[in-house]
């Protein structure tokens, strides 16, 4: 582990980040310069002034995409600030690149005020064709993304939604390792921000249109979740509940399970992480039902490290990270959504479009195995086959 | 001409744009994602978080700058909003990166209103090693630029001072072609707006340093400058003046002349212009000193085409277009700047870095001639040179 960090710092700093700028046209004389610049250019402005919609097609736009951040809840690493977030931004437009075609600019900011970050975005929005947004604190997190449905290009808040694509994709899967069906399974989520909550609501086959849940209804859907936050269970009534904690107590913790972690985690067939580092303990796995799921998700410090979890007797163990096996990293998701983003030139990410990523991730996976329930993202074709099955759902 | 627009909408559809982002290191396998993403990313983040300055050295910010527009005043296409504007954007960020291996990202934006801007370059700050600022509107450019000069990167605004900077090195090499001494010349500048009055300042040695101006006054201040707007010329106590007009009237129009641009453009030695198309007919050249020097610098079509400006009898021209010899372009200036900004991590852009610039490109051209004053952009090593010379001025 001390040389990974050592290592990154170095990567780091011998190539000064991971990403620049590149051009895709040859500048080499007066004649190049007066077709791209002066007096060329005017010719593309002139044409954008009479349908905005070709700056798409004369402009990167149409390829790129916005990473942005606040720098309010990075990794495992909470408020650190834009500046020191800049890293992580400057990873997701590696990944964009890398793994789905897609353009990605880091963009961090020096607000953590809510208006003021849905009034940037607003601003920002004729540069890109989409928005990803990265690390925001829950429980603005969620206003943010809500007030910015309307702009006319996507915002996808990746904490919520790639974490709940990848993990019900991976939670599928391992349903079927384990040879338990999907929906009968009791999952215990410990984290109540971003990714516990879109998790929760996305397990539950929430904000799901009628047919798509009647379509999906087989699978889709889990019979219960009890989501647990720093003052134990979540359930209606209960103190210390911002409104989308109250909102998820009234569809999730049938029992009205009122216990800490330690008792509702009791018999579960599956614990999700999203919280911080070691918040599972040997001796709660080994009171859960027997071939037990265990997603331990913070990063980088997990909330158990999974040769533990092994050690006291999961089924499968998956983490965030690149260095074990089952890794449960919204770099399945992201990519190939944004791929979608931009080959379908959306306007906004649905529930459906949702769905159908998790389920084409899924899929991916022709034979899961305890050790892989979720594709390498070296596979190839994995963005591509997610993109693919996004825009088919637009057809259904 | 018509070939000219033809062909850059070709070339731009073709392209999609004319930016990219890539990857500047390898992403192989899954060692290579676990250093420069989780769970190795987090070391980076946790060093900004000690010392954010560090953000230079670990991220591509040390080397990206962000081109920002609202669209207000593009080319001499003026209020085209921020999508059409983006051709723009995105050439000038081709030419940061081509000039002066500068990321450049082109980021246009959803407000005109000062203060929105001013909050939004605050906002977006974090994210670069500095702000080039590009076809905002006169005069509010000027409030925006100065409201930003202590957000601890330099905010320079292109339009005003990269006009004002090669005009100046181009007008020295001009004089000396027609052998008149420099601080000798009667100049009118058509156009009150960012760039005629940024020009004004600058030729009159204005925000300049005692020592500075101590140092460069044998060449550095004209004689006179009369700025002309579509009122006729400006002087002190005339109706229809901004703050900014009001600010030059007070130190040029010697003469206090009230005429309209053709009474005052008689017996002068320079014009320029930076206005819009046809602003200047033959009969204006004819009535000018002798070896009248034209600059007629409104894009894509000048004040006065430059084949009739010899024409009429001007003894060197100069536009802003790449097909024409003398091409007084801020492409000249910015990405040396930049380089500058880059390479020395500047926090601000001062009047003598600014006066070192332009003399560095005055003297790139070993031996003006009437269609070679100033250089081609490009000749290997201009931005270096400039750069240098900019960052050598720190020392002075």
């Amino acid at each position: 582990m001390g040389d990974v960090y050592k290592d990154a710092l170095t990567i780091h700093k011998q190539y000064q980040g991971k990403i620049a700028i590149s051009s895709v046209v040859p500048v080499r004389n007066k004649e190049d310069l007066a077709l791209l610049y002066t007096p060329g250019v005017a010719e593309p402005c002139r044409e954008i002034v009479k349908d905005k919609s070709l700056s798409y097609d004369l402009t990167w736009r149409g390829r790129a995409v916005a990473v942005i951040s606040d720098g309010s809840a990075v990794l495992g690493l909470g408020n650190i600030g834009p500046e020191a977030s800049l890293p992580v931004m400057e990873g997701k437009a590696l990944l964009l690149k890398q793994f789905g075609g897609v353009d990605g600019v880091p963009i961090v900011i020096n607000t953590q005020d809510a208006s003021e970050i849905i009034q940037f975005v607003r601003h920002i929005a004729p540069s890109f064709a989409g928005i990803l947004l990265e690390d925001i604190a829950a429980p603005r997190c969620f206003q943010i993304e809500e007030a910015l449905q309307d702009i006319g290009i996507p915002v996808f808040h990746d904490d919520q939604h790639g974490t709940a694509i990848v993990v019900s994709a991976a939670l599928r899967n391992a349903a079927k390792v384990v040879n338990k069906p999907y929906d009968s399974l009791r999952v215990v989520i410990i984290g109540a921000g971003a990714a516990g909550l879109a998790t929760a609501r996305m397990l539950l086959g929430l904000n799901c249109s009628a047919d798509v849940c009647e379509r999906i209804r087989g699978h889709a859907a889990v019979q219960d979740v009890v989501v647990v936050d720093s003052h134990g269970a979540i359930y209606s009534g209960r103190e210390h509940q911002n409104v989308y904690k109250q909102a998820i107590a009234g569809v999730s913790n049938k029992d009205k399970n009122h216990g800490k972690l330690e008792d509702v985690i009791k018999g579960a067939d599956v614990v999700i992480g999203v919280s911080r580092p070691n918040q599972i303990t040997p001796e709660m796995i080994k009171s859960m039902a027997p071939k037990a799921i265990v997603f331990a998700l913070a990063n980088p410090i997990p909330e158990i490290m999974p040769d533990e979890a092994i050690k006291a007797g999961a089924a499968i163990v998956a983490s965030g990270r690149s260095d074990y096996p089952n890794q449960i990293n919204n770099i399945l998701a992201f990519p190939g959504i944004f791929r979608a983003v931009i080959k379908g030139r959306l306007t906004t990410i649905t529930q459906t479009m949702k769905d159908a990523a998790a389920n084409a991730l899924a899929d991916f996976v022709k034979n899961p195995t305890a050790t892989s329930i979720v594709p390498d993202v070296f596979t190839p074709g994995l963005g591509e086959y997610i993109a693919k099955a996004v825009l088919e759902s637009l057809k259904k």
